[in-house]
């Protein structure tokens, strides 16, 4: 199988690190997932973690090249890659990688071991933004010719909204739709009224329906999500359904803000997230593509080639 | 001193109670404060907290009349006191008090016990909102006869706008800032870049004016809040203030999508809160006047009269 391969690709989050064995034309040949994110690997050691990961791969005689991505490369992680401002593009990231020495990767030094650098954007206002792996998500989604221009979104705990022209990255925006979604469930008042948080389709429309008939300025939401303690409080919202509708309610709330109306964007998630933003925004008039599985793979080996590393 | 008194009145809320030892004329003749909110009385028993406060203020043989406010009338509580539906006043109020019988107190039977009903309020597309025990403050703000129209806020965990026109209250907003901002910087990765809570009026002021600048439907404050991380990593803001200007981005936020530019407010709160609210408000461009303290008091002499208790 290595005989094949010729890149490691390793995706190296807060709580989890996914590591990719890939061909030079992108194929996965293995795979590996672990939640020894930077977190973890903080206390058992970067360098353990990173040969204990790539070791099964690498053969110590004919090393393969090792491209990271994530918060591997903040100032909490292995090595700090300064971020690269907006607008960017592939060639930029390339020329930017950040080499981590045989010092501390434990590896022979012909082993090309590096980090691509996160991204900046400073808004009309001089507000910076940041990203760190979802730069390489949304390289690996451009690699299939079909979103070179557009709106992208990666949804999750901070979701990323990335404007693409001619296959640059122009600016981005983050919404911190899924860290508040559960710090309001799980520490406020709204989630005294829930039963249970499961899949609840058409709860979660009415959410997304509430937050396509609301107006105001952005503190108006302050008040919205009030809506899912009075609906269950007066009866008009079942207690199994008031986290459903409030999901629906901020991911309405966030898709409103982010796209405008009548947009096509792209969708870079995991299946059950990218299922419920692509509901919520065929609700609001906005069509969704999903883009394929494994983006992430697919940028390391987009990016490794713009390096020359293979 | 009890030779005077007329009434006691009891803001019981969720997790505090306040009660008034109050002279016909609502002069404050003696006062206690405990953490004996609902919460705790739930468990300690309601009547025996309730003849525990009274006890030293009410004789048996000629008691005084006692009107209770707040959470102690909601399904949580001591006796359910059903909503009343805006727009309501004070003669509306005043008729619908619930009594708390004699059996349930365990004073006799003609010791007047009742508590005022919360409001409700149900907005153009059907959505309901509620207060309770904020109608008694609202009631004792209008008695000084200076705000018999206009908008009031009670600013706090749930902040609640009223509007009133002529002594009546026509509608009111609940927008949970006190809560949401306490839920962001204890449970999400803002509190991370938090380097103490305290006082910061100048970081305070900037929160509001960015709230101030900034557009967008209320989704776009998901994007907001996170300036609240950003700016502190490109060390654009100390992380000594980062409390304070979080809270000011939140309240700037609430003040904006609640009270129309131009108007004139009343603020109805502890002196601390009110200055922060008033100093937020003058920034927008919005005149606030600061009721009197104990209006809740002056809601129960107001309340108690029109319902003929005293």
């Amino acid at each position: 199988m290595a005989a094949s391969a010729g890149l490691i690709g390793v995706d190296w989050g807060t709580t989890s690190l996914r590591a990719y064995l890939l061909a030079p034309n992108g194929t996965v040949l293995d795979r590996k997932q672990s939640q020894d994110g930077i977190l973890a690997a903080s206390v058992r050691g970067f360098g353990h973690v990173f040969r204990e990961t790539i070791g099964p791969w690498s053969r110590p005689e004919q090393p393969l090249p090792v491209l990271m991505s994530g918060m591997i490369g903040s100032r909490q992680g292995w090595v700090e890659a300064p971020y690269l401002a907006c607008p960017t593009d592939i060639s930029a990231i390339a020329i930017r990688l950040l080499a981590v020495e045989p010092a501390q990767t434990g590896l022979a030094k012909q082993a090309s071991v590096r980090i691509v650098p996160g991204l900046s954007f400073r808004d009309a206002a001089g507000v910076p933004d940041v990203m760190r792996g979802e730069e390489t998500q949304i390289i690996g989604a451009l690699a299939d010719g079909e979103a070179s221009s557009g709106l992208l979104v990666l949804p999750g705990t901070h979701s990323k909204w990335a404007k693409v022209e001619g296959g640059r990255i122009v600016s981005f925006a983050t919404y911190m739709t899924g860290e508040v979604y559960a710090a309001l469930k799980d520490h406020t008042i709204l989630g005294r009224m829930m039963d249970g948080g499961g899949h609840a389709p058409e709860a979660f429309a009415r959410g997304v329906r509430a937050a396509a008939a609301q107006s105001g300025p952005p503190g108006a939401i302050l008040h919205q999500i009030f809506s899912a303690r009075t609906l269950a409080l007066f009866e008009q919202l079942a207690s199994k359904d008031v986290a459903a509708y409030l999901s629906g309610l901020l991911i309405g709330a966030e898709i409103v803000a982010a796209a405008p109306s009548g947009s096509d964007i792209t969708i870079i998630a995991g299946a059950e997230l990218a299922s419920h933003y692509a509901s919520a925004a065929a609700q609001l008039g906005i069509s969704a593509r999903l883009a394929p599985a494994d983006c992430v793979a697919a940028g390391h080996i987009a990016i490794a080639r713009a390096a020359q590393l293979i």
